[in-house]
């Protein structure tokens, strides 16, 4: 008899006969049948099972603990009145594994904090069920929208020796011996040693590789792993995590706005389509009013509007702000509050001061901005961070010079401006930001596995 | 007017104006006319497109060097007579970007060898549109057959201080100062001022993680990035490649096996679907026959034979093996090309002696073998290899202490054995492999955008 997974009896509910493994969440014995709730992990709900004194080790199964794997056979029965639209009534329960009485993961409230504490175990309560199981949606709807409209998915390296993203904000990376290392004559250590004969680092963007790419194939997106060195404890800061990175070839800033809206509508409309049950739970659970927030998205027109010309709205509104706004810099927290607030949806801002943005962005006519892009969304402030790229490459080498950018070892990606170069824009994405936006969780440690911050690298 | 792609164009043909951006292959210019073969890498496939003296900039078109970006205005004309099905008549033609004349990639063979050199510009050429176009295609291909049967994409972590893959196997990784480490009072470096704490390493496998979420969510798959320190300079070993961990709850050996068989078809269907040119373009240029073998392939019934069998038959060969084949170690390359043309076909090997095989593996009733298995496919040998996870905590610590695992740092995985453990399985692919299956590259440095090998880590 073949298994049945818990999800596809909720999906396509019949009277008939099934085979269910799942771990048991709750047991009610009573003296004559009980009920035992069990979930398979397939779907947040849990599927109740009734069993009755006539199975010969019904004593047995009344005692069944919290956790212990179940082997299920019985008849599905309709339950169209009921809270739950179906229930199994079992012909057979048979332990597989037991679980003890000091199991961590009871059926009660556990707080956040404690979870991560058992972060191997909190996949097995319905908070990370549904979080993690939107993580899973979310990702494929990540690279349905870009396979879909025929974009390349290329691993850019992890492991990188050029030093283009400011080595102090990477991890280094050596097989030599930290105990024993050979040093030079000059005593600094010799890493014409190390595996790669020289310092080697785990990088913190793919994007230069991935603009290499773009340069052939059009569009293209990463998404991989990225490790960033910060030591700091914040609710959105981890030194693991995941970012999608697309790029692409003949696209200017208002065509890269357009596919980032795109994009996220697609995403969400998929996360709602094919994690209903977890999409309500967190709902419910998590963040009320999730589901009207993300509907809100899909319906909303993201509103574009100039770095210059939302200091502009800033300073015009008579309130004070606690960071004053200015042209020349950065908007604070408060500011894109107000922002998502005033125009009651997402906005774009765009065209940034030069001085504060990175070096590869490029230059506006007026030599003061550049044609960058953030995508601010309600409630969570930025979520998307992009550019056009600039392709000239005397303003591009220009521009490196005024930030100190150490030239040696990019002339691989300065080619992209000498073979060929064309107008082109990215953007990056950082996907724990996104499923804490899809889930209503706040802190990233809660939206990602294993979570990895300073002091804290267990399991 | 919206861009079209080159690869729309060709699967949908129909006399229409058109918008191409794309980069110039070739330009073969006469008196009062010429044709571009342009290409914008949505398809391995070049578009004709012709251009006539009428044209306000003919002469220069006609001086368009290889490697320029060029936008393309015209009409399709549909040449079902021609080698091309179609080709398109420009009515403007400008240059976006030029390209000088030592541009290193020209319309001629260039050898991998040298290609590997300008890892940045290959992609250019056919063979590697061709080639990382299947890489994009047949990592959806994998994303789509384990979401459509409900499998959860978990993302384990990278970073590790769970020293459980052998360590010396393992990249380490620090944000000291190498030049100036803390020392304790042992002299050994003090791993407490590093940013986790402790040592770190980035991971050669997420198996043992992902085995904490299958015993949540019954179905998962890992899909992302590994290292290894591995100082061997061969065709098949790079230090950083990609690797697809599924491990399924629930699940015995024979169930594994009909897993992998499904799964390896599924892929090599959907890889055939969607990027036929790019499969039509290797089974030309890189692998005569590639299309018949991964036909073959797709209609083949997997043997299933046990290692201990497998020797038996080899023994029974009226030959001599460079290798003598043995009951109680590995099999060799030459077994392995051996047992796939003798059976015409895939073939898993079983029960593998299990002194030779890891830890986690399932010890047979014999307690001389290990329910393992490794899937070999004809021209390639080992293309997967997983096992059945022994579920007796008892089991398991014995064999720990065996084979020298340290259990400190343990705990949290021994606890899947603790709280309703139960019968479970999985295995490892790794990526690069099934790539240079699915396009016949016979070198991994070819199969991977930018490898990382042995005093090799450029871009």
């Amino acid at each position: 008899m073949r298994r049945t997974k818990i999800k596809d009896l909720f999906l396509d509910p019949k009277e008939e006969e099934v085979l269910i493994y799942a771990w048991v969440r709750t047991n009610r014995a009573q003296a004559q049948f009980g009920f035992l709730n069990v979930n398979d992990g397939s779907v947040v709900t849990n599927l109740q099972v009734v069993y009755e004194q006539t199975l010969p080790n019904f004593a047995e199964i009344s005692k069944f603990r919290v956790g212990v794997s179940v082997l299920v056979k019985g008849n599905v029965i309709l339950t169209p009145n009921a809270k739950q639209p179906l229930e199994v009534h079992a012909t057979e329960v048979k332990m597989l594994g037991d679980c003890p009485e000091n199991y961590p993961i009871q059926p009660k409230r556990h707080t956040k904090e404690f979870l991560r504490e058992v972060a191997h175990l909190r996949p097995r309560t319905n908070l990370f069920n549904a979080v993690f199981r939107i993580r899973s949606v979310a990702a494929m709807g990540i690279h349905s929208y870009f396979q879909s409209h025929g974009y390349l998915y290329v691993h850019t390296p992890l492991i990188t020796c050029a030093d283009c993203e400011g080595s102090d904000q990477m991890f280094k990376i050596t097989t030599l011996n930290l105990n024993d290392l050979p040093k030079g004559e000059d005593g600094k250590v010799d890493f014409s040693k190390d595996l790669f004969g020289k310092q080697a680092w785990i990088t913190g963007s793919g994007q230069l590789q991935g603009e290499t790419f773009a340069m052939a194939f059009s569009d293209i997106y990463t998404f991989g792993p990225t490790f960033r060195t910060e030591n700091s404890n914040t609710q959105t800061h981890a030194n693991e995590f995941w970012m999608i990175e697309p790029e692409m070839a003949f696209c200017d800033l208002e065509g890269l706005m357009d596919i980032e809206e795109e994009m996220l509508k697609y995403v969400i409309k998929y996360v709602m389509d094919n994690a209903p049950a977890e999409i309500d739970f967190c709902d419910a659970f998590v963040e009320k009013g999730l589901k009207e927030k993300l509907t809100n998205i899909l319906n909303a027109k993201f509103v574009r509007i100039s770095h210059h010309d939302v200091v502009d709205l800033l300073l015009a509104q008579n309130r004070k702000w606690e960071f004053t706004p200015s042209y020349l810099e950065d908007i604070a927290k408060e500011h894109e509050r107000f922002l998502t607030e005033h125009f009651n949806g997402p906005v774009f801002v765009t065209n940034w001061p030069k001085d504060i943005k990175a070096w590869y962005m490029k230059v506006n006519p007026d030599n003061k901005t550049v044609a960058a892009v953030d995508l601010l969304v309600p409630k969570a402030g930025e979520l998307m961070g992009g550019s056009q790229r600039e392709e000239d490459l005397d303003v591009l080498l220009k521009r490196m010079e005024e930030l100190h950018v150490d030239r040696a070892n990019m002339e691989w990606y300065l080619d992209t401006r000498r073979y060929g170069g064309c107008v082109h824009s990215g953007f990056g994405m950082g996907f724990e930001r996104l499923i804490m936006y899809l889930t209503g969780i706040d802190n990233i440690r809660d939206a990602i596995p294993y979570p990895r911050t300073p002091k804290n690298c267990e399991y």
